[in-house]
């Protein structure tokens, strides 16, 4: 009996950043295989790496090296959580936006339940305020968002219209960077929605 | 004679959220025209919006139509002024991902000149530390990238592999958001890049 393969799945996030991050890249990808999926992170080698990027200083590398991994995946999940500020980070923004156009569905997650528009507040307090028509400012002067999203609309768009989804609740642990609740629940969805039969059955 | 079209560039970046939006998306389209391109905003309409648009909330709507305006055009340039934190805005990194994987060059300015590791440290204050190997650390216990680049490597890369360039320094003026030098010395880099016979000329 051919065995299909598994659909890869690039794990694109900001945990690339945690000390240990290779453990962490491992314990997703056993939840993945759980589910039927083969989780690619960024840090993960990559068979066919040209030898023209050895040249290349290191940022260069590892960015090909990630362009790369997204174009071999079938499949995109983005750990949104919101980093540094109330939005995700920029590097797990980028690729979202690069496997939108390539026509991959992207999957999106968030570790904390409140909208843009709360986490803005949150995150600048009254200097974020709202006018007589009931928008909201920042201190800049600039508008805040306010589709009650969890994300910019062009991240919520580019999911949904990818045939992904964008999944935003708060982890039930202390740590929204080590508590892989959400992930977990992402993943089951991604395995739902790709027809993958689960690796139990 | 037959006069080419010029270059359609699409402008990305928050500069949407101004109060009075529309008359600075037209201050620079007006910078782009004496450069002998066509700057279009993601404020302007879109000739050939598909009609089930119409069913659909705002913010997918929106979402649809600067998708759309990107496809249709031949190069992007990004505003990546720090926004709401040491990054850019979400949605416009989104547009600059998702534009790389179309195959456009892209282009971006920033109107900060420093680098991402010192706005990372001037935002968050000493829970932004080095230890011993002189790696920096964020308050969460995150790494904060320290390439000496303006903003996170999957942008710098992404820019620089699409045959674009990366501009960042200091606005002479007071106010980042509406100082159009930087910006228009972006316009000047991708009239120059693609070859654009000066209006002047």
């Amino acid at each position: 009996m051919r065995v299909p393969r598994r659909p890869r799945v690039y794990l694109a996030g900001p945990d690339v950043f945690l000390p240990e991050s290779h453990a962490w890249a491992a314990r997703r990808a056993a939840i993945c295989a759980g589910f039927g999926l083969e989780g690619v992170s960024p840090l993960d080698p990559l068979p066919d790496s040209p030898p023209e990027w050895l040249g290349l200083p290191d940022w260069q590398r590892i960015f090909h090296h990630n362009e790369a991994h997204i174009r071999r995946c079938d499949a995109v999940i983005a750990n949104l959580t919101p980093f540094r500020g109330p939005s995700a980070d920029a590097g797990t923004v980028y690729e979202v936006g690069f496997a939108r156009a390539l026509g991959l569905p992207v999957f999106g997650y968030a570790c904390v339940g409140a909208d843009l528009l709360a986490r803005t507040r949150a995150a600048f307090g009254p200097s974020v305020a709202a006018d007589a028509a009931e928008d909201w400012w920042d201190g800049d002067g600039l508008l805040v968002e306010n589709f009650g999203l969890s994300e910019n609309l062009m991240i919520a768009g580019g999911i949904l219209a990818s045939g992904g989804l964008l999944l935003a609740e708060d982890a039930p642990g202390s740590d929204r960077w080590r508590d892989l609740t959400v992930f977990e629940r992402c993943v089951a969805a991604v395995a739902a929605r790709l027809g993958v039969p689960s690796a139990a059955g």
